[in-house]
């Protein structure tokens, strides 16, 4: 592939564009042009289908806007930055992690061969496992290795940068505000909502929507930017070990990923183990079945969007990778002319963001979990004796009675301990209605302790969840590198191959000539595709019919229909397809039908001929 | 209509909830749950298919961050912004014109019946032209009625506060940006590369995405909010009188619509005259093709969303409440329960924009305009006589002959006018490379005045555009209270009567009872309604059929398909319609067919008795 000339058709047919380019620009924001946006808009129909519908999911619309008390609450505004380091002399910032992983790539890169195998295995071990590590690790490299600034100058000691955009929200002063760096957040906070529609566990809710993250370094147009679109997938489950199974996993088992395991990226190995996923499940390579159909349920997508399977890899986050909420995570990783990239991840975060929020929420957020049988549990419970205690406490012993029978588990054993070991216990009871609390000193014979009984006919549980997180610009960038690709027959001609059912415009619609009657003819075949669903253009221009179509073919438009003179007598038309540059010829009254199961992968082009007569091509070609 | 079984069932079904509701909410913040997503996506499909395919638009997606700069250019951070008053004692804060508005609402209702018609219609006019007032006004009015707050303080003296969200953008201190308050500028960032692609005008860009507005006084659910979706449309021409024109106005032309002009509204009247678009154009009421145009797609494109006409007109902006940007506005309002209300905008912004951003950026903007034929143009010119003036000026004589003749029109009046008043003129010359700018001095006889012509093939022009822009969320409310009613038969049963091709779940699949035969049944018609691509649900509670029924009336779910024990003989199913309640039996293998048809609004349900029984209604029912 010519990146040269990738680059240069993504800007000059429009399809990325830097954002405010008449401006000057800014770093890490991106236009999507018509046919990306298309794209983008076909993508989204696929994966709401795929997964949204497919699985029955519930999905949602949240805001951009998110308050203080959120983030605080799920760990963000403490927790989600990256390390930076600044330049001492001309004050330049860099994301730490990035700067040593290309420290180390061009290290190795010219001093790989040099190095034996130990060595090589070392140096890899370090670049896989640099990203995401503590300003104290940084530091430690920094220092050990002697890194500098591009620009050659030493560098300072590294700090956090929190990546969230702070705003206020309101008249006058306002209240502090955040934009979301992940959509995940507003279905937590849905969470109540979802399950009073779905009813029952496990159900799943999705998102998709803008996040935003001032990244400190952006880079590689719409890899790593400023704000970008996910499609994020919460699939909740009550957390115990049956519902970590799942009952669609055998029609995944089959599918063949590389998975590239921690242990492996730890010993320095380059690249993962090709697999089946129930080889990965048998083997526990993957942890449950759960986080393997979600695995599987995504390649089968990458696929579908004509993502080449040769450059698609499952990595798992080593235990110092992992976000604060997440407890095992794989990302798929795309190869592209930059090097591996993240385009999804697949997260476990446990019970992590129900927890916290409902601790700082004060809402109940947990499912009662029905037991398939009641249990019999034993317990330990403290009872006061009401004949001593009468007469210590008159009027407060009822409430003294309540709130010790009420202690139960650790401190309930803590009550006990002290009793034993000072003799007393002094229990506190919080006042009501803004009454002080009161102390009360709790005596070895005031109480007795008993063991009882009880039938559970289920608990209250926090749900866990399991999320697929899509990023949907760093997809649409990959659909873009591995569709793109130069004629054999002039380097200068470049095509898209995407899938036609992904593609924004279907066909083309081409009057051979300027003529009066080629025109209108055209005009008109236009015009019955589009009543009949398929969005297609025309191109009148006049220009030759090979640079015609070569300009289709450049935006990836799957079909060129051609109206010739034969179809002022006929009506039939030619189809041209992009890839092969065949020709067939068919009626009028076909053409929206071929058109559509073209289209839509009904048909493969490969099986027209049997209908259609294959013609010429046209000298132009 | 009972709104608060309307308000409820928003709630209970997870239609539209506040947005951080267990963290007690934040004021303008609204979540979509599932049943309003999906109408929101087919809204959007819809939009996309009536608008941005039938004209062969360009849709781009631009970032919701905007630098500082572009603002500046375009307006906003100077002008948009509403007047706010305080209240003096408790320091709440108000949208003022909107605090007014409420004030003689309150006033025409109280005292209406006892004025006369004059005093009516003026305070009439005064409602109408009060929103968007200057903070002069605000004032003139809050004194001349002493209008208090709503708990009964003196007011503050009105200020502008500006709507836009502000943060910064890059590590350390960063640069200012603003979260945009609407979609429309990124698509003037990007109006060359359109019109690269485009080749000619006119042609529109359309975009669909989410802005941001710091609401003074957010209310009434999703109609006064802090972030919502656009979809918008900057439609391109070249501002001469034929571009004003549309080549397909009389696909609209016969549309019979209210047409509530500006001096209706001054004269203090109620409402606007119903009339076709021919007529409104033939009458002057609209200014031109375009403009009606656009008024005409819109209303049929409500029409297909379901909305009510008798609750839908056009209303144009007052000089005074016109945007900055703006020449000429008709809003389309929709009554709801709360009062008229703004879904759609259609302005005219002249070339404001295009002409803001070019001098700001320093980038040529503008469209070359030939001429159907070249046109001879005289002009003047001033030349340097060279004679006299090479002794004169020496070395510099060449750059002052360069920069005379390069004078034109007004200048060139003023300097000779300026020769003979005073008998000089000084000329002042830039320097170049960071030089002193130079002075020179010229005298009458140095130079003289010629009269010359040229051959014009066209003119450079900022292109005008003509901005069609959609409230998504507001829409969907419109929709939602449009489309609920409640059942003569019981006023507890209420009911959306969504279009079923806007709906997202067009069918629920419900098993008569738990009886094993019938649910494994019931979840194989389900797969095979998915696998034809119809969006299905099941409901297999086991609660009664008629609770059943009501449950899926209450989210608008269009049909209903029962699996009885018939179906277990013969594979046959019920199909009941929401609204008629009326049911029909249908075949195994054409279930599919018909609820596709029916889904697609192919097929009405008043014409399917022709081909399938009708069958009786439960009991339940």
């Amino acid at each position: 592939m010519s990146e040269s000339s990738f680059a240069n058709v993504l800007v000059r047919r429009f399809f990325v564009v830097p954002a405010f380019e008449i401006y000057g620009g800014v770093a890490g924001l991106y236009d999507l042009g018509p046919s990306t946006t298309e794209l983008r808009n076909n993508f989204l129909s696929m994966w709401r289908q795929h997964f949204v519908v497919a699985e029955d999911m519930l999905e949602i619309m949240c805001t951009n806007i998110v308050p203080d008390k959120v983030l605080q609450a799920s760990g963000h505004v403490a927790r989600f930055a990256d390390v930076m380091v600044k330049d001492t002399k001309n004050g330049e910032c860099f994301r730490a992690d990035k700067l040593i992983e290309s420290y180390l790539e061009k290290k190795l890169a010219a001093e790989g061969k040099s190095l034996d195998e130990d060595q090589q295995k070392a140096l890899n071990s370090l670049l896989n496992s640099v990203d995401g590590a503590s300003p104290e690790v940084i530091k430690e490299l920094i220092q050990s290795m002697h890194v500098l600034s591009p620009s050659g100058n030493p560098l300072s000691d590294p700090f956090p940068f929190n990546l969230m955009f702070q705003t206020n929200i309101g008249p006058s002063a306002g209240s502090t505000v955040y934009l979301r760096p992940e959509t995940a957040q507003g279905i937590f906070m849905n969470f109540k909502r979802g399950l009073e529609q779905a009813k029952q566990l496990p159900f799943a809710m999705a998102q998709v929507g803008t996040v935003f993250r001032n990244e400190i370094s952006p880079r590689n147009s719409l890899l790593r930017v400023r704000e970008f679109e996910q499609c994020e997938i919460e699939h909740f489950i009550d957390g115990t070990p049956d519902s970590f199974r799942h009952p669609k996993i055998s029609t995944v088992a089959w599918c063949y990923v590389e998975l590239f395991t921690a242990d492996d990226q730890l010993a320095g190995l380059p690249c993962g183990k090709k697999m089946s996923i129930q080889n990965a499940l048998d083997n526990k390579v993957l942890a449950h079945e759960t986080m393997a159909y979600f695995i599987g349920r995504t390649y089968l997508f990458l696929l579908k969007l004509g993502l080449d399977p040769a450059r698609l890899r499952f990595r798992q986050h080593l235990p110092k990778q992992l976000a604060h909420y997440a407890r095992d995570c794989w990302d798929c990783d795309c190869l592209l002319s930059c090097g591996w990239t993240e385009i999804v991840g697949i997260a476990d975060r446990s019970a992590y963001d129900l927890q916290v929020h409902s601790k700082a929420s004060g809402v109940d957020l947990t499912c009662f979990l029905k037991y398939p049988e009641p249990r019999e549990v034993s317990y330990n419970i403290c009872t006061l004796k009401m004949k001593e205690c009468a007469k210590v406490f008159k009027q407060d012993v009822n409430l003294i009675r309540s709130t010790i029978e009420a202690i139960q588990g650790e401190d309930l054993e803590v009550l006990k301990a002290e009793l034993q070991s000072t003799g007393s216990y002094t229990l506190r009871i919080p006042g009501k209605d803004g009454e002080a609390e009161k102390d009360f000193e709790i005596l070895p014979n005031y109480v007795q302790f008993n063991c009882d009984t009880k039938m559970l006919h289920g608990e209250s549980i926090v749900p866990h969840v399991i999320e697929p997180s899509f990023g949907v610009g760093r997809i649409l960038y990959s659909i873009l590198e591995h569709s793109f690709y130069t004629r054999n027959i002039d380097e200068q001609r470049t095509v898209f191959r995407f899938k036609p059912y992904l593609v924004g415009c279907k066909a083309i619609v081409l009057p051979l000539q300027r003529n009066d009657d080629l025109l209108s003819t055209s005009s008109h075949v236009l015009e019955r595709l589009r009543r009949s669903g398929i969005a297609a253009k025309q191109d009148a221009t006049g220009a030759p019919i090979g640079r015609r179509y070569a300009r289709a073919d450049e935006i990836g438009i799957p079909f060129a229909v051609t109206i010739d003179f034969q179809t002022l007598e006929d009506g039939s038309v030619t189809i041209r397809e992009r890839d092969s540059m065949d020709q067939i010829r068919v009626g009028s009254k076909q053409l929206s039908q071929v058109i559509a199961n073209l289209s839509s992968g009904k048909v493969q082009w490969s099986t027209v001929y049997k209908h259609f007569p294959r013609c010429e091509a046209t000298n132009a070609e």
